[in-house]
C-alpha cells in the first residue's frame, strides 16, 4: 500500500502530463510505472527527477547497463523494496546476464560486509589513499 | 584511530602471514593497507575474506572496473569512510577516468534521492516487476 | 506479517492495559495502532516509549507538525515501512498540507542525494562549520 | 582528507565558476564551501545540484529553517559527517535556537529508536493508514 | 514478490543440489527456505555463503543465540525485512524466551537512538577509547 | 570536531550535573564521556537517555556482555563512528576476548553480506517464519 495515492492519467496536471508523455516516447511503452504516479502529485519536482534521470541514464562516459547495476547496488544498500525490483527489471532489459546479476549481488554482499567490518574497527585511513 | 590495533607483519600468526605474502604476490606490492592489518587477528576470517573478495572482484562477466565502481556506491550508501576511499583509489588504478568517476557519482546521488523519495512514498512495486 | 504476534485488548497484562487507555485518552480514539500492540509484550519498554513519545511530539519549541515531518524523514532514511506509513497519516492529521508534503518530499530527496555525494566524496569538514 | 582534491577557484572551468558565482551572490559571503569544491570537478552536476538544492531551501510552503531541520534528520540518518555539520551551521545561521535545537536531538533520536523496533518487530502496517 | 524467481529442487544445478543436501543434512529438516532459493541462481555463490554461515553460527567463543541475536540486531539496523524474519525465527529455535527478546528489541531500540544522536552531534571520539 | 560544543563540568545546569553524579557513581570512575558532554545541553534529554541506558545495560534476561556486543553490532549498521568505539571499548571492559571480538566481526560482517543480498533480491519471507 502506498503512502500517498497514485494519479491515474485522468489526475494529472499539465506539467505532468508533458513529463508523462516524455517518459512514453522516451520509453517507447505507453506503461507508466507506479513511482511517477506517486510522484506526480507534484509536477515541478516530477518534472525535476525525470529530467535529470533521463540525461544521467543514458549513453555517457559509462554504458548505460553498468548505471542500471551501481543503480540496483545503492537501492540494496538503502533497502530501498520499490527501487530494487524496478531498477533489476530495467538492467535486465538492458541486457544484464544471469552471468552478470550472479557477479553483482556477490559484489553487493562482499562490499556490504567489508564495509560493516571496517566500520565496526574504525580503521584508519591510509595516508596512500589520499586524493 | 582504530577500535583496534593495526598488526605490524612480525606481530602476525603464522597463517595470517601467508596471506599477507598472498596478498604482497596478487597485487604486485610490498604495501598492505590498514583494513587487512585491523582483520588480521582473526587469521580465519582475514583468509575467507581475502580468498572471496580476490576470486571475486577479478575478471568475470563484469570488467574489474566495473564491479569497484559497484563496490564504491555501495560504500557510499553505507557510509563506509575508509571503503570509499580504498575503493575510489582502487577504481582510480583500474583505470576510471574523471569522466566516469563524474557519471559514478551522480547515479550513486540520484539513486539515493529516489530511493529515498520512493521509500517515503511507499510506492507498491509495479506488477510488471515480477520475476 | 510480523515477526511478533500483535496482542488484543484482552490479552494485555496490567501495566500494558494502563498505557493503552492513556494512549487512547490523549489520542481521544479508541483505536491502537500495531505498533503499540507489537511492543505490548514488554510492557516496561511500552510504558517507556509511549510517555518520551507524548512528552517529546506535543507542543515546545518546535511546532507538533514540523516535529512529525522530521519523523517521516528519519524513518525514510531508515527505509522503516511502518514509520513512513504511521507518521505520514499523523502529518496528515495534524495538518499537512499537500504543498507541504511536497516540499518535505522534495528536501528529502535531496539530502539523501547530497548526504551520498559528499560521503563518497569524503568531504573534508570545513573549519568554520566546527562548533 | 578528501578522495577527490577539492578546487581552487582558479582551476575551475568556466561553467563552474558561474556557479561559484551565484553562490557567493545568493548567500551574500565569498566563502564557498568544500562541498562545492569537490562537486567542481563535474560543473554540469554542480550546477543541477546547486539550482535544484537553491529553488527548493528557500521561501516556501514549508519555512527554510524548518527545511534545514528536515536536512539534518536525512543526514543523521545517513551518517553522513560533512552534511551533519554544514546543515547545522545552515540551520543556526537561519535561527534555530538551543532550545529547538535540543528538541530535533529528541526527535531524530526518538524516530531512530521505533523505527529500529518497528523494523525488527516487522510491524505490519495498519490498514487505516493506507492513502 | 521477488527480484529474481526461486529455484524448486528439480530446478537446481548438481552444486546448489549438493549445498541444499547439506542445509538439509545439517538443520535435520527438508524444508529449504526461500534464501537460498534465490540464492541458488549461482551455485558458487550459494556454497561460498552457505559454507561460511554453517562455519560461524554453530558452537564458537559465542554461544550460537547470542550470535542470532546479533543477526536480527544487524538485520533490523539494516532494514531487512526478510532476515528480520528469518534470524527471529532462528533465535527462538535455538532458545530466545519472551524476556531475551524483549531485552533484545530495547537494546536495538536504544542503541539506534544514541547512534542517530551521537552521529547528529559528530561527538569527537575520546582518547581514552584509542585501541 | 562536534557540530555542538561539549560542556564542562562548570558549564552544567543544576539537573545535568545531578546525571554527571549517577554516572560518576554508576561507573565509579570520575571520567565522563563525551557524549554525554554534548548531550548536556538538554538536561531532561540526558536524564532520560541516561537513565533509559542504565535501566537496560545492566543484569537482566541477557547479560551485559551480550547487550555490549549488540550495541557494537547496531552501531557498526548504522556507521556511527563514535558508538563504535565507545561500546568496543565498554564490551571489553566488561570481558570481551580477543576470540569474541574475531566472532563478533565475522557475524556482523556476515549479517551485512546476506542482509543486502536478500534485499536485492527482495526475496519473499517463507510462511512458516511468520509469528
Amino acid at each position: 500500500m502506498a503512502s500517498r495515492p497514485l494519479l491515474t492519467d485522468d489526475q494529472l496536471a499539465p506539467l505532468a502530463r508533458t513529463v508523462f508523455d516524455d517518459i512514453r516516447a522516451t520509453r517507447g511503452t505507453d506503461y507508466v510505472n507506479n513511482f511517477w504516479r506517486a510522484l506526480a502529485h507534484d509536477p515541478e519536482t516530477l518534472k525535476a527527477t525525470w529530467e535529470r534521470l533521463k540525461g544521467l541514464m543514458g549513453p555517457g562516459a559509462l554504458d548505460p547497463l553498468v548505471k542500471e547495476m551501481v543503480y540496483i547496488a545503492v537501492s540494496a544498500a538503502n533497502a530501498c523494496e520499490y527501487c530494487c525490483h524496478s531498477h533489476t527489471a530495467a538492467a535486465k532489459a538492458k541486457g544484464m546476464t544471469e552471468e552478470m546479476h550472479n557477479e553483482l549481488l556477490a559484489v553487493i554482499g562482499m562490499a556490504s560486509m567489508t564495509n560493516a567490518m571496517a566500520t565496526a574497527l574504525q580503521v584508519p585511513v591510509d595516508e596512500m589513499f589520499e586524493a
